[in-house]
Formats: structure tokens, sequence, C-alpha cells
């Protein structure tokens, strides 16, 4: 049934989802062992280029902008006023694009523990780099966990956690310590945004991660799905978490008057993702 | 790269666009070559049961809902009052079930060509197949094409094509010819729905069937992107056109009281649906 040839498409088995996504490849550009995973980069034949981060797709040319764009504007846009933000992991920089096209934003500070993905990212995917020189922005190769731990109490608007699956270097970013962290970080009113796996195929871990984010002291939560082609079942989610009080709409004016670009997400798009499907609330309501 | 055993996993390698997508499987359940198209079954791992038509994949027990529902709700609601509504293909019944939901509809017929999808259907996706025997319902194996060219002018208020990709027996389902007999059929203000691929991997074939659908006489569209998990790209879409007179909304406050339960559609579902996103206006509006 399977006849794909090993040398012309790369494919991603996920074990746990029993399925696979294949994407049809013209060669190997790159390929480099950092200290932490293995980053590999294809040309591919239909979505651009491609970044493997140990087996795992990543991003693609073509369809990055679903994620970026739901990870940090309906963020931005249901927090008041947001000037300082962070984002841990993100070291292909496309989040940091989106987060500097709010001109209220003062600083953001990157913090992914590979320089090798942002070296690829600029080698592969300059379009996704094109703000990194922005004098808002503080790109850090670090770790993002001690970074949030030792962060001074109540000096940030917006946290993302832009991080890989919860294996490998991405597995300390899910737990109750990390958010923990995040909370103490955070000003009163600020949010918390991770991405949340799919809301078809991992909702035990979504509901873990919400229950963990509750648990911490964390008052309002808002999982917002979003399609993202390259990643099981190409329906994916970002959860958003807010401190000290419950979410309160967003900016729909000043989303609607951005002075800026996007591909997918819009007021409208917004709205939607809020409109929890049946098939999400009814889980998130389950006791199993 | 790929090591998807032969026996463990069906793959359907979509060439136009790069990208191939697999579900590992327990076994094969069923497969009959109809007079028309070969249909094989197959029990996944994590979708439920598969039905795979000449090498693609069709619908899965776990993700049909996204479909059927987005084919069926966000256009039955949009018209002000449907009470004949038709279904070309649709053979597996999922559409039929969402349209009978609806109390105001008096009659549903569906036409598909080829029998053996529902006997399938019958079998191994009975819940699709839970109302069938509504007395409002009229299930027809005939030619759909000859059906709407046949159909007594300004009898039907919405048409829904449930049908496979343009290839094969599908094909005739996205020229002007059959859209002529739509619009025929359909009294004023009726709407014709019909599965219009992936707004991110199938634009050109997408803008021709919009350009079609104006040519022969709509006046009005709507494009519904929507997740898809087991089609190319996981992101899918529905494109409605109405007959005489343009879309005026929908009926949100009958949506918001329905009093049927959905796994997907809701009206904030639907509004965003209706959002369209940047990359896909732009398309829309280009020349190319």
């Amino acid at each position: 049934m399977s006849n794909l040839e090993a040398n012309r498409w790369f494919t991603e088995i996920s074990d746990r989802d029993g399925s696979a996504f294949s994407l049809r490849v013209n060669r190997k550009l790159d390929e480099i062992q950092s200290p932490f995973q293995n980053v590999e980069m294809y040309e591919t034949t239909d979505f651009g280029n491609l970044m493997i981060i140990d087996g795992c797709t990543m991003v693609s040319t073509r369809e990055n902008f679903f994620y970026h764009e739901m990870m940090s504007h309906p963020a931005l846009f249901s927090h008041p006023a947001p000037k300082n933000v962070v984002i841990i992991g993100g070291g292909d920089c496309g989040t940091l694009r989106e987060v500097l096209k709010h001109p209220g934003v003062e600083t953001v500070t990157q913090i992914d523990i590979d320089e090798v993905v942002t070296q690829m990212a600029l080698k592969y995917f300059p379009e996704l780099c094109a703000s990194n020189d922005d004098p808002r922005a503080t790109v850090m190769f670090d770790d993002g966990i001690k970074y949030m731990h030792d962060a001074a109490p109540e000096s940030v608007d917006v946290v993302i956690v832009d991080g890989t699956d919860p294996v490998g270097p991405g597995e300390g970013l899910f737990n109750h310590a990390f958010y923990t962290s995040c909370l103490k970080a955070l000003r009163p009113g600020g949010i918390l945004v991770q991405q949340s796996e799919s809301p078809l195929m991992h909702m035990t871990l979504l509901k873990e991660m919400r229950q963990a984010m509750l648990d911490v002291g964390f008052v309002d939560l808002q999982t917002l799905p979003f399609p993202q082609p390259i990643y099981p079942s190409g329906l994916w989610s970002a959860t958003l978490a807010r401190k000290g009080e419950p979410f309160n709409g967003f900016r729909e004016q000043d989303a609607e008057q951005a002075g800026f670009d996007t591909e997918y997400y819009n007021t409208g798009i917004h709205k939607g993702a809020l409109a929890t499907p049946g098939f999400m609330r009814r889980a998130f309501e389950s006791k199993d």
C-alpha cells in the first residue's frame, strides 16, 4: 500500500496517532547535529523549504503563517496594552516577526536553547528573520526554563511558549514548575500562550496542560484551534492562560485597523477560533 | 527517509501536491470493484474505519464530522427557509444525516451514482446512515448530472454537491453545464454548495470553479474553509453560490437555538469560516 521512494520523500511517522505525513523533496539542503538535537533542511517540491528537528517536521515556507500568526496575534490583541513580550523557543524567528508587527510592543526577548535552529532559519527562511534586527528585539540562546525561573516578578505582559512537542528539550515547557515561573513573571492581566498540540488527536495532553495552568493559578483559559498542514491531523491549537482576571474579549477595533498584513489572522478568524467546537467543549468538560 | 511497512499502512500519494498521507491499519475489511470505481474499507488503529475510493481516502469514522457538517449547516442556515434539498453524490449518507437534522426540511433527495458506496457505509459507518429511513429522505442510485439536467425548474432550495475530486466519475460535477442545470433547478434565493478542494493547495481549481459558478449566473459566492484531517493539506473548503440575490448573513438565532448536536459547526465557527483569510482573499482577487 505504501510506495514512497525513500530518497524522494521525507516522511514523519506519528506513532501515537497512527498517521504519517510525507512531503516530496528535491534534495537535502543541510544537516547539523547540535548539542541539543538534529536539525535537517530539505527543499521540497511544493512546500518550499522544510525544517526537520529530530525527525519531526517543524516549519515549511508555505504554511508556517498559520502557526506563527495564531501564536502571537490573538494573545497580543487580547491583552489591553502589551509592552514586554518573551518568546521561549521560537528559534525560527517567525513568531518574533509577528509580535514585532505590533507598534505598542516595546521589547521582545526570544530565548531558544539551540542557536543552530536560528542559524538554519537565517539561511533557509530569511523572510521569517526579517525583524531580527529590530531594536526592540533581543535574540538569546539559552535555557528558557531557567530564564523564566529567574525572570523579575511582574515584568512581562505576554509569554509565548513556541516550543517543540513535549519530548526532548521541549519537555520541561509543559509542567507545573515552568508554568509557575511564567505566572510569577507576568504582570496582572498578563497572558501565557503555548502551542497545545492537536485538539483532534492529543486531547489527553491538551487537558493535562490546561489543568496544570489552572493548578498553578492562572484564572482563565482559551484554546484556539487553527490549521497546521504539516503536523499530525492538520489541526493544531494554541492555549492562552490569563493571570489575575478572566479574558474579556479582545481589542477588535485595533485588530481591524492593524496596519499590517496577515495571511490567516483577522478578527473573524479570531472570533471563530474562540467558538470552541462541540467535540472540544465536550472533551474539556468530561472527566476522562 | 520513508519506512512505512506496506502491509501496515494505507498511503495516499497526492502527486499534484507533493504530499502523502498515511494511516496505520489493522486490516482490510472489504473491497468491491463497482461498475464505477474501486471501493476499499480498512480498519485503522486510530481513525476508526476508513473508506478508500480509487486509492484516495474519502471518509473515516473519526473526522468525517468536519466535512459533513460544513457541507450542510452553513448553506441550510444561510437560506431563509430551505424545504427541498438535493444531494448529488454523498453516498456515505453523512451529509444526508446532517441535512435531516433541520426540522424545516421537507424532502431530501440523494443521488449517488454508485450503490456500492452506500452499501459499504451501511456496513461500516452505520452511524452516518442513521437517518436513511427518515420519511423525508429519498436515496437514489443514478447519474446525478442527468438528474439535475432533468430536474423541474425552480423546484429545489439547496443543492449539495458532495462528490469526489474532479477526476473519474466526479469530473462532470465541476463544469458549466452542470452548474447551469443546478441554477435552473434552484428557486430564487436558492443555494448551490460544492466541496471545493484545498484553499492552500488547489487555488487554481478553486478559482476556476468560482468563476464557472459566476459565469452561469449565480450572483454571489462564499468559500468556507474547514479542517479536513485526511485530505491533502488538512484544510478543505465548501463553496456556496446563491441564485438571484446576494448572501445576507445567516439565520444566526436559529443556528444558536438548533435543537441538535454538532461536533464542529456552531455560529462562531460559521462566522469564522466567512472571515476569508488574507491568503485566500488575495488569491481570489488576483488575475493569475
